[in-house]
């Protein structure tokens, strides 16, 4: 990627500060003497499934050095032709609905299949989340001592379009590493919901059950992305409940549209602590994926996908260099002073400085 | 609004071909002989509450030609300081729901208040709307004959975002005419729930008992967005039937997260065509109003709404840019393809376009 000499007029795709490097918390990781390695000895290390590798590759896709990003996107456009075999799942519910017992107990049913699985994060922010997916060791006991399995956090800061496109981006890196089933996981209180949603196949809701009728907390319109809502804590005194809770949503879930997958959304109950109804939650996942393999939806969505990236990310630049240009930013206030007390319209304004910034790119380019 | 020299560069926010002349409908508006009005004949007119002025102030809004565009945006601009001050409903349903006939009814109750009604459509395209609000005079037959009551067909052509900015702007001159209700009527199948949500107070779903269990072809997302939802035809035979949908809404809507603007959304059953239970939709948005108002949300709302369309005018003039920039339009097909066979990531590619148009820039200005 070359970067314009004029650092006003763009200011390139956002990346963020990343970790340089990360604790490790599966022991079949042994760290390696760092040493220059190229881009092909990465390539070759992933596609030979060296986890090492991998994760070293990860962290250069997180770090901020040019070098390294140049030198990332080398090893991803190298892995591209070896990615996208996999099942992508996402997984959101609020703090406390169980998510990382869930994950757990899911995850070693999975491995169990003989399949490998990566889990990843999209959520930046520690505060939001409270707590990261690395932050506590013991959030995922039995997947991080597992070989087969592949846990990376959220890198710790960044916004999230920076979050959200590396996170996509390792997910090519450990699809090409052989890992066929991939998690991403999210808070599902923030803004990470829709970028989440273009990166998987498949969306799972948490929920609990026995904590009164409403969403707990969840924001609007989660509900209706899910193809699937499971029920947590579905064990005891409270499988009555989770029952009744299962039966409201899938009420609820009737009165929906058809979604575009032609896959009417599930509604299961499960103890994520005692393991019960895991395997149900495993079928229905593949379920749907044969469904949508079989229906040609797997494939088209994931092509909308790509290109929603794509759009995302040029539209992400545009708006970078418009909210960044100096003289957009000295009219700025000016401008919405006026439309916020009714002296001009948003469409005048918008136009307004639209006119400022163009003339300003006119201007400063013919000095150049 | 200044227009740049190079119209490469720039082509302006979009402003379509609009409909020289409208029929009238309504007997009170009569045409007066047209002469060349200033644009304070016009202002004053509307603030005096000329429906005829008014009429013909919209249709210097639907203009495309530059000269009613300036006189249109500086008639809107004088008008600003005496807009607000009114409910705004929007009102969707798919086809054959009975929005009309609802519309009629509703229209002619809010009337009988002691209130002015105008109602506005924002689907420009006859073909999904399967009529336009104009194509039959017989539509809102009660109404077209009140002189309390200005209806306004939608443009007949246009994008939806230039059609969505042409009713915005009719609203701030139907405000200062002292039409205090307004209707946004649109379809609810196509893409206009969002520009219509971001112009109105309160959402207004229309659905029909009785026809199964799913909404019918209303699409994903729109439910989350409703205020309240009115279930039509409650009548006779339907009644029943009516009262559990309602029901089965009632409980699915439980289940959402609480809205924004702290308001339960209710569910009522109506009869359009026999004008029962009229007057308890009025009365649930008279109480929005109040509960909103005495809040604050009312006016937060609005805010917001103002500043959405600013940001939303201002992306779309630089989405226009760059997506009718010739290099970027040559480029394109050939990045595509790279994207969609797995040869080059959404976001390397969004960088390789990116830079290509601000190339683009700096060379062709340079040369200016």
């Amino acid at each position: 990627m070359q970067h314009p000499e004029n650092n006003d007029l763009y200011k390139g795709l956002k990346v963020n500060k990343g970790i340089a490097d990360v604790p490790m918390i599966n022991p079949y990781l042994k760290r390696v003497r760092r040493k220059e390695l190229t881009v092909d000895d990465y390539v070759k290390g992933i596609l030979d499934g060296n986890i090492t590798l991998l994760s070293r590759a990860v962290t250069l896709i997180e770090s901020q050095l040019a070098s390294h990003q140049e030198m990332a996107q080398q090893i991803i456009e190298k892995c591209l032709p070896y990615s996208g075999n996999s099942m992508r799942i996402g997984i959101t519910g609020v703090p406390g609905a169980g998510k990382s017992t869930s994950i757990d107990t899911l995850g070693m049913h999975i491995i169990k299949q003989g399949r490998k699985l990566a889990v990843l994060a999209i959520d930046p922010s520690s505060e939001v989340s409270g707590g990261s997916i690395l932050g506590d060791k013991t959030r995922m006991e039995q997947l991080s001592r597992e070989k087969n399995a592949f846990i990376r956090p959220s890198p710790s800061a960044g916004s999230l379009g920076g979050v959200a496109r590396k996170t996509r981006e390792t997910i090519v890196l450990c699809e090409a590493a052989g890992f066929d089933t991939i998690f991403v996981e999210t808070v599902g209180v923030g803004q990470s919901e829709t970028a989440v949603h273009s990166m998987v196949d498949f969306f799972l809701l948490i929920q609990l059950a026995g904590t009164g009728d409403e969403l707990q907390g969840i924001k609007r319109g989660i509900m209706e992305m899910a193809d699937g809502i499971i029920i947590n804590k579905a064990d005891g005194d409270n499988v009555q409940k989770a029952q009744l809770a299962a039966s409201h949503y899938r009420n609820a879930l009737r009165l929906f549209p058809k979604a575009e997958s032609g896959w009417d959304p599930k509604v299961l109950c499960y103890s994520g602590y005692y393991g019960i109804g895991i395997k149900e939650i495993w079928d229905m996942l593949d379920a749907y994926r044969h469904h949508a393999i079989d229906s040609g939806y797997f494939t088209e969505k994931r092509l909308k996908q790509t290109k929603w990236w794509m759009k995302e990310t040029i539209e992400d630049a545009l708006r970078d260099s418009f909210y960044h240009n100096t003289d957009v930013m000295n009219l700025l206030p000016e401008i919405e002073d006026h439309v916020l007390n009714d002296r001009m319209t948003p469409f005048t304004a918008a136009a307004a400085l639209i006119d400022k910034y163009f003339s300003w790119i006119r201007q400063n380019t013919n000095q150049g």
